[in-house]
């Protein structure tokens, strides 16, 4: 079986389908780049797939509809610069909740220097945001998924699983909500990476693999390694988990390293860049190394010296099932 | 009461309160014009709003979605270029149905030289497709809705009510059905008219005013007059409507006329030129003229030369209503 087989998921399999079908050579990667440098992407955030209503705030809901699309900018190291919001209306929003939303919407936008251009509104019954970014090359180069080479490090920024942990919280309620405001922030207002990924690219000029780790980190491990056919050996001791996301997984009997590599929404950056690119990049360096790129057909994990197992796909979230 | 108010529907009154929030300039038009002639737009379509399965095929539904977002582009007369596609894939959605929803989009782009080039797949309820389209203004001009002047015409391409009568047919499953090819075809394979607005821009060098009429043909009237600041006296005996449209209109006990001005989804563009501008416009004039451009405030529906009535804003057909 080569790399290329063992690192899909189904949902990555209907990609490639429609990849063929379609017959563009930009379907795969975060954003599509079009002439001139162009950056396009989109996203959708559906009521009952990607959030539950009163769960979150209509003002953080706004805030994440526009972050998580950012991210997939920063997931190429581009530049953002227009947006359009679709909006799907269902009967329960009103006015003022609809107001919220947008505010949240602009408030994410304007930080990041991006606009909103235009959009769409339509009635329904579940309220869907769907999102388009457009963007451009950043000057330095673009970051794709498949520049990993065997000899790079493989590099993250944040840490993982917080966004799971967050989302067990608001699911059960709890009273200590309050005690674990880095979770409960990384599900409900996640910051894209921007200025990190620039960082980045001002340093490797375009050379490396990057991407975000949207759909989890396991699934950008495998993604990256499928591109670049490529195999990756990962330090399960140096994956970066915060203090609440560990006491959270306690609370709800389950293993953090688990959710750091499966849970998924962690809007962070993976990336894999050349060992010389890291040395003189001190001051504003915000990525942690947690592994090594291989020629090797496998993404084995490693605690410290002992290789612990290989990456299971068939734990990732999955979109679609047929 | 000023031109600007008289025109309003609620759902144009809630764009309008989007665009003060955003502060951006480009909302309001069919398209985003930003950055180097850059178009940028997005449409949706919702399972139960927009469409029902199974009254419509399922490659019909692809062409659709791509060819009410291809309107908006030749509402500005530019050229499309690149598509977005993110659909929302309920559990009923087999893989067959999938691949022919994305032959028919992909049929429709082919045909008017734009490509698919990156989306979005998430799982919901309600099948919904979102279309975004990035084009450029075309090389002779851009056609704004705030260009009418009074003194222009009022000229529209190809029949109206149609779409509304197709839809009529549809709903009622007549066996007939097969009798009223123009009417089915109006609703379930649109043609998006980007020839005919590239032929207007190329005679007025961007002068005049153009719009597409998705949202029914009353609902283009009006906005043009409210972004130009101007009136109209509309001449309801050169309305085209098909012969199918009055047939139909009959066995629904409806009028023709109110179908034509109200029903909706007539993917025909309405614009206003120089009188100037129709002179030399032989061969490839595929449009008609149904009015003239006035400084009054208010739309005359005309017959002949009895003045019938003015436009009822309240019969549009509207998305969002609070």
């Amino acid at each position: 079986m080569s790399a290329a087989k063992r690192f899909f998921t189904r949902e990555q399999e209907l990609v490639g389908s429609i990849k063929s079908w379609t017959d563009s050579p930009f379907i795969g990667d975060d954003c599509a780049v079009v002439a001139d440098g162009v950056l396009l992407t989109t996203d959708t955030l559906v009521e009952g797939t990607h959030f539950l209503l009163p769960q979150i705030a209509l003002r953080d809901l706004g805030w994440k509809s526009i972050a998580v699309n950012l991210s997939d900018v920063a997931a190429m190291a581009g530049r953002p610069r227009n947006l359009l919001v679709s909006i799907t209306v269902p009967p329960s929003l009103d006015k003022v909740a609809f107001r919220e939303l947008y505010e949240g919407m602009i408030e994410c936008s304007k930080i990041y220097g991006a606009q909103i251009v235009g959009g769409d509104l339509t009635k329904g019954k579940a309220l869907t945001i769907g999102i388009t970014v457009q963007g451009q090359v950043h000057e330095n180069g673009c970051m794709l998924r498949s520049g990993a080479k065997s000899g790079d490090l493989v590099i993250v920024t944040g840490d993982f699983g917080a966004s799971r942990a967050g989302l067990w919280i608001l699911l059960n309620q709890l009273d200590s909500a309050k005690d674990f405001s880095h979770a409960i922030s990384a599900h409900v207002h996640p910051l894209p990476r921007l200025c990190e990924s620039w960082s980045m690219v001002r340093r490797t000029a375009g050379r490396g693999a990057l991407m975000d780790a949207s759909d989890g980190l396991a699934d950008a491990l495998s993604q990256i390694c499928r591109a670049s056919d490529v195999g990756m050996d990962i330090d399960l001791e140096k994956l970066p988990i915060h203090p609440e996301t560990v006491a959270i997984a306690q609370l709800a009997g389950a293993d953090p390293v688990d959710w750091a590599l499966y849970g998924g929404e962690d809007y962070e950056l993976v990336g894999c860049i050349p060992e010389s690119s890291l040395k003189d990049w001190v001051d504003d360096n915000s990525f942690r190394v947690i592994g090594v790129v291989t020629a090797a057909d496998e993404i084995n994990l490693k605690s410290g010296e002992k290789t612990a197992s290989q990456l299971d796909l068939s734990k990732c979230f999955e979109q679609i099932e047929f």
